[in-house]
């Protein structure tokens, strides 16, 4: 089955990409240019220290509650390690945290064994080529609209969005369309 | 009566958005993609510890004076909780703040009597889904270009500017011509 | 003399924006949406403390070096008051500085004192209504691109480039080019 | 042989800034403007200290780390100081780290020693006048999307990606792609 760019926009096989979506149970993503815009601020404080900073978009913040509402289990995998990730993993209510790992396939497996989970049932937003390991392995693979060449090639879905402006929404909003989901479990997050 | 989007640029009944501005007496809106562009910065410091900055705009610093010039009652409802937003609430003169609000429905009412107004007598801006119970009371229903489809759908009216790159000051010079106030205002402002 | 939009790029009299340049001697701005692009960051410390974080860019920094090489004094007046501004008028070499003046006039005739100016030989660089009195007086109004409208009325000039995104160092290149000293003054930053 | 502007896009000689690209072994650039968007954050906290804070982003440093795993070596030469720029040197494994060196010449001739290399071996990414007397001893002269037009107008290659926004990233796939290294040392890369 040949994988298309931006099937979620209406070219190519958006079927086949509605289709992956169905099965997913468990929503994974990476973190810098998924969950943020890829910028990596550190500022720098006296003794020569420097302390990293984030910026997350707080309509993944919504989204990812609808998704936690329409049962998804969800987690990141990140190959960097900071407070800031801690604290917005807690408030957006990621189950599975994996940070410190360039090596992202152990921790993807560890998930699949935790959550008991085949790869079919996995979606996995990305943007770099850290990610293209497991981004190979989900069933429904996702690139932000940031994402390199060589990720947005692999991905069943492209979305319109840019990571760290609404791309995790984005995806999550086509997946439980997808399967039917949204309307029941919008008018819930408004409760 | 039916809800167009865009009516402040020209299309659809921009007429019954100026009608409905002319009623408004209290001016609410949410926080973040609002007064900010929707970014959660989080830093991380020593200890596990993170904390949030936020982004506002001096264009709606001085749109808000001149709400405030104008004789408009001005609050924010918002459900996170910080800092930054208590400061940026004092310089903006905000008379009602409601932080750490999920459900927003409660603050609205409390508000409502505090205020001693009725439904068609608030504008409120929003840009996601939180926002829709409260939008979908007040007299006028104010969107920010970033808004999500949803808040836009039930908006009287959607700015052309996004949350935090002034599309709040945008919303009262919007509603301040519709009450024939701006021309007297602005001179008050440069005094 | 009529003012005129975007005179810098073609339209309308460039050439009377050109000839009011050759006059300056002293180069005068706003901070907030001029030497940066509006936003106010504010970040949640413990003790419900909100500190203040602004976003310089470093062409208007190199620019602003091309300025004193040339021989232009130069000067700062904002409403606001920080240790941001105050590190980033050092660094900038600004000779007047002066913060937390919500009435700009009157920091205004300071500096013509203090620099033994007249209006003709002062440009002001502006992006709101609290610069419109300011604005009106000098010989020559410069607007960024992101100032509001009735800043862009009364201008003699329109930066293509907003504020805190190089609209000063393109001011100060129209100026230096207009006085004929830009090619003079390019090597000498080099040295 | 002339130096045209976006050789890279195709435009004018591509092959001749490939013919140079092929020849490098040492990749030098500057910090602000070039491993960030120029913007430079500063923080006000109590007792009138302000604090730098810089955005770099995340492509560029999976780039930099294919850039040594395929043998090229790395340095920056910046005229700022921060403990920002210390902590992303030592992450991204630049081997040349001069801060604080506004004249720049120095500091390249001391890397050309010490990497034993000849200008026809360094390529040198830029955005403003300071970069330029270094830029025209190089083999290889590129400029970032976002440069000031003297800088264009000597650079060999015009990135289409801005700095601090992925343009590092796509200089070294230009220059691995030039040495037929790129599909090589990708898979590296995820392993």
């Amino acid at each position: 089955m040949p994988r298309n760019r931006r099937a979620a926009s209406g070219r190519g096989s958006a079927s086949a990409a509605t289709a992956r979506a169905r099965k997913v149970r468990v929503l994974l993503m990476d973190v810098d240019g998924v969950l943020t815009d890829g910028h990596v601020y550190l500022q720098s404080f006296p003794g020569d220290v420097a302390l990293e900073l984030k910026a997350f978009h707080s309509h993944d913040g919504a989204g990812l509650k609808l998704a936690r509402l329409a049962g998804l289990r969800t987690g990141i995998i990140t190959g960097r390690e900071s407070a800031a990730t801690t604290r917005r993993a807690k408030e957006n209510g990621f189950e599975f945290v994996y940070q410190g790992r360039d090596e992202k396939v152990g921790a993807y497996e560890e998930i699949l064994r935790l959550a008991q989970a085949t790869d079919a049932e996995v979606a996995y937003i990305a943007d770099d080529l850290p990610d293209l390991p497991v981004l190979r392995r989900v069933g429904l693979a996702i690139a932000v609209a940031n994402a390199v060449p060589e990720v947005k090639r692999v991905a069943h879905l492209v979305t319109r969005r840019e990571g760290g402006n609404a791309g995790v929404r984005e995806a999550i909003e086509f997946i439980l369309k997808a399967q039917g989901k949204w309307l029941s479990v919008v008018p819930k997050a408004l409760a």
